[in-house]
């Protein structure tokens, strides 16, 4: 245990000085497929090192094939920050070591879960009677909403199978754990429908309602529809209240993927995103993204426990009592359950709603300002719009031109940039979300823009 | 991040205090279902709080309903451990944030889990060539084996959807997590055989053969077999061999479940129970029970990484190139893949095998004694053979008589045991495998039976 404490204390350190300066690594790393896994022995050791030794190795050989997340300059994909009360959090976490499979197995990991949860739907202006629980990813809980929504479209499911003619809905920008999930389910990729999207790529409700009449009429059964406030590659906020509608019409299950932007709402000014969203049979949103929480952390929401519990629990009774404590075991397909819950509590309560709403309605109002700069920019277009903490936008031009200055950027590892594919045209990302980017960040991104667009690349 | 420098030593000193002495902490918490729940608000803070009122609310309120995991007397389920350098490694993961759900986006966090997979499957005896990743739980990476076998009798499912067709077969003492997973897949469990068990609660392999024909003949499909390695109530060992000579000759996916007893395999001497794995298509181990790493870290190996891919990749590449980096993400259902490696990479090194091999040596070592002194007092009697680190006995008597011995025992928390059910009997489990578990735990555990077993109780 002195080996704990003082190798703690010299971690400690470590990664206060990491994070302080994130930016005296390269954002991206030079190195190329398996160099890392070639400076690895083929074999583990069969006597044990001293933590000098390992860590040693940690600086010498992993931390140089790190992408660095906590980089200013990591604006790719959706940029995620952890914080300091979550990584303490972690170290508490792993400590207990608690696994909150069932009540007896850790009451107070499974009672905060539930505390926390009770307070992120207070906060989103959802309902407060529904169930709430962590998982590692978004996909994993979009998968459990898809499996629930089956279960009650079809009870019998559990003894006799699922059948085939059940189908899901989710827009043609959604994100492929849709898809993915219910092939995974079994459903098949024929049974996905992929609803097209407006000019601002929200999917359309009159489309997705003539979807669902047309596969009525061939005698299939509507089974899940997937909504997403804040779409992967813009952000684009499907219209939650008609989708909605059809949803109640129809009787099917709405789920609601709002992974990265959920947060955005705990500023008031922002709280229309979810409008909506309290109609819906369940919810997805990650605190990892956009939350302040350390990887993995994905908050599951659902007003129908009771079809959780039959998707997912083998026992006959779907109705837990308050009174004999909460089995998480029962509402979703892992048996272990880590003590996620803490670190949430730590990040809600060192920041309060009021700290984050500070801290994301700062990064919407920067990314709002380079968006203005380029917007006003004859060279550059705009090619979705920019409601939240990403920008999409190319240069004017070819494919080709973009991509090339995406590739410079990133090879230099002075900024980690990422693309996507709108109406069949390549795009440049920038998702801002790391706590460590500032204005400034995005004042030098801009030169380096302002700079390529005036030169052959 | 002075706050971050501040409480991060604070809190690695509350931690190497706590670990030095978990036993200053009841094993089970004196709390009923929502006391925890109720001693917090029911909304969350709307400004910020500080770590000082955050810990101290951890200590004040959350500390009192932990189930110690940690506690040398915690003896239930599987025991569970972590250890100083899994401990000091979350650390590191948590700060660096790291998502390796692509090669780009951490390829140091790619490359050192495909080195610790090798590492794993080479001390394992089995074949290094497998692919390999990690998950959160057991119960996740089999649902991963059933539906990539699903994918392989049936490749058409991924655009078709499943037929309704397809058997898994478990032994009547497998986790539930097979039948569990299969529902949740939309197998139905009229669809999941449960084979019974020989007087030693293994899978009877000519009972297996004969279901397996009579589905055949009944125009079933058999899809997936789940043999298990340390088996949840007893640690049986199901005849691996045999079972795999079934699998071969009907071409059926057998996947390993070893969830808790592989890391047994790294002693020689326990090596034999492994003995077949080799010819499975799929295995899974938790290093987050016995192999000293914090929960959660599921480690899934498959000789199949085509059909994997074919369940989980929405591409139509199934075959990744090693020169283009290991994407994780198609692989698997999460997108996001926390840096679970860098626990495992330190806790392998930290240790050694032979280190390892010593831990777990000595616990079945000293569950082997506890067992000797149980077997040769005639008041009570062994329900099963004990090869590993857990023991299945009961007072001779009625079950009421030993479910209150249990009840006595878990209530004034000095132990916290587990019981199951055999041939319809309620029986007793002690589990060893908690680091701080020794031989004097197991001693004064003894005193404490001998001692209610002479009373009325």
């Amino acid at each position: 245990m002195e080996d704990f404490r003082e190798w703690g204390h010299k971690l400690i350190d470590w990664v206060a000085d990491y994070l302080a300066h994130p930016e005296r690594y390269p954002v991206l790393p030079a190195v190329r497929p398996n160099d890392i896994l070639n400076a690895l022995p083929p074999t583990g050791p069969e006597r044990g090192e001293s933590m000098e030794t390992i860590f040693r190795d940690f600086e010498r050989i992993i931390l140089p094939g790190i992408t660095h997340w906590n980089h200013p300059n990591f604006l790719a994909y959706f940029a995620i920050t952890s914080s300091p009360p979550s990584i303490l959090a972690e170290l508490l976490i792993a400590a207990l070591n608690a696994n909150a499979m069932i009540w007896q197995s850790s009451p107070a990991a499974t009672e905060l879960e539930l505390a926390v949860i009770r307070w992120l739907l207070d906060w989103f202006g959802l309902p407060t009677d529904w169930f709430g629980t962590t998982f590692d990813t978004a996909s994993t809980s979009t998968l459990h909403a898809i499996a629930a929504a089956r279960v009650r479209a079809c009870p019998e499911l559990r003894d006799q199978g699922a059948p085939s003619n059940l189908i899901v809905y989710v827009s043609e920008q959604a994100h492929n754990s849709g898809e993915k999930g219910a092939m995974a389910l079994g459903f098949g990729r024929n049974h996905v429908r992929r609803i097209a999207t407006d000019a601002e790529f929200r999917m359309r409700p009159d489309l997705l309602a003539e979807t669902i009449r047309q596969d009525r009429a061939n005698g299939l059964v509507p089974c899940c529809i997937i909504a997403t406030v804040g779409t992967t590659s813009t952000t684009s906020i499907d219209p939650v209240p008609a989708i909605a509608d059809i949803a109640a019409r129809e009787n099917v299950w709405l789920h609601i993927d709002a992974s990265y932007a959920a947060p955005a709402a705990l500023a008031p000014e922002f709280r229309w995103i979810l409008a909506g969203c309290e109609r819906a049979d369940s919810f997805v949103f990650n605190p990892h993204k956009w939350l302040l929480t350390s990887i993995e952390c994905s908050v599951f929401f659902s007003r129908d426990r009771v079809s959780l519990r039959r998707a997912f629990s083998l026992g006959a009774e779907f109705l837990d009592t308050r009174d004999a404590g909460v089995n998480f075991m029962d509402y979703g397909i892992p048996l272990g359950h880590r003590f996620r819950a803490l670190k949430l509590w730590f990040v809600l309560r060192y920041y309060g709603r009021e700290g984050i709403a500070r801290i994301i309605r700062e990064q919407i109002a920067m990314t709002r300002e380079l968006h203005d700069r380029i917007a006003a920019d004859p060279r550059f277009e705009i090619c979705a719009p920019c409601h939240l903490s990403v920008i999409c936008f190319r240069m004017k031009g070819s494919d080709e031109r973009n991509r090339a200055l995406l590739e410079s950027i990133n090879k230099r590892a002075e900024f980690f940039l990422s693309s996507t594919t709108l109406h069949g045209r390549f795009v440049i990302r920038i998702a801002v979300g790391n706590m460590a980017t500032t204005r400034e960040t995005l004042e030098n991104l801009w030169l380096r823009l302002s700079e390529s667009a005036s030169v052959n690349i």
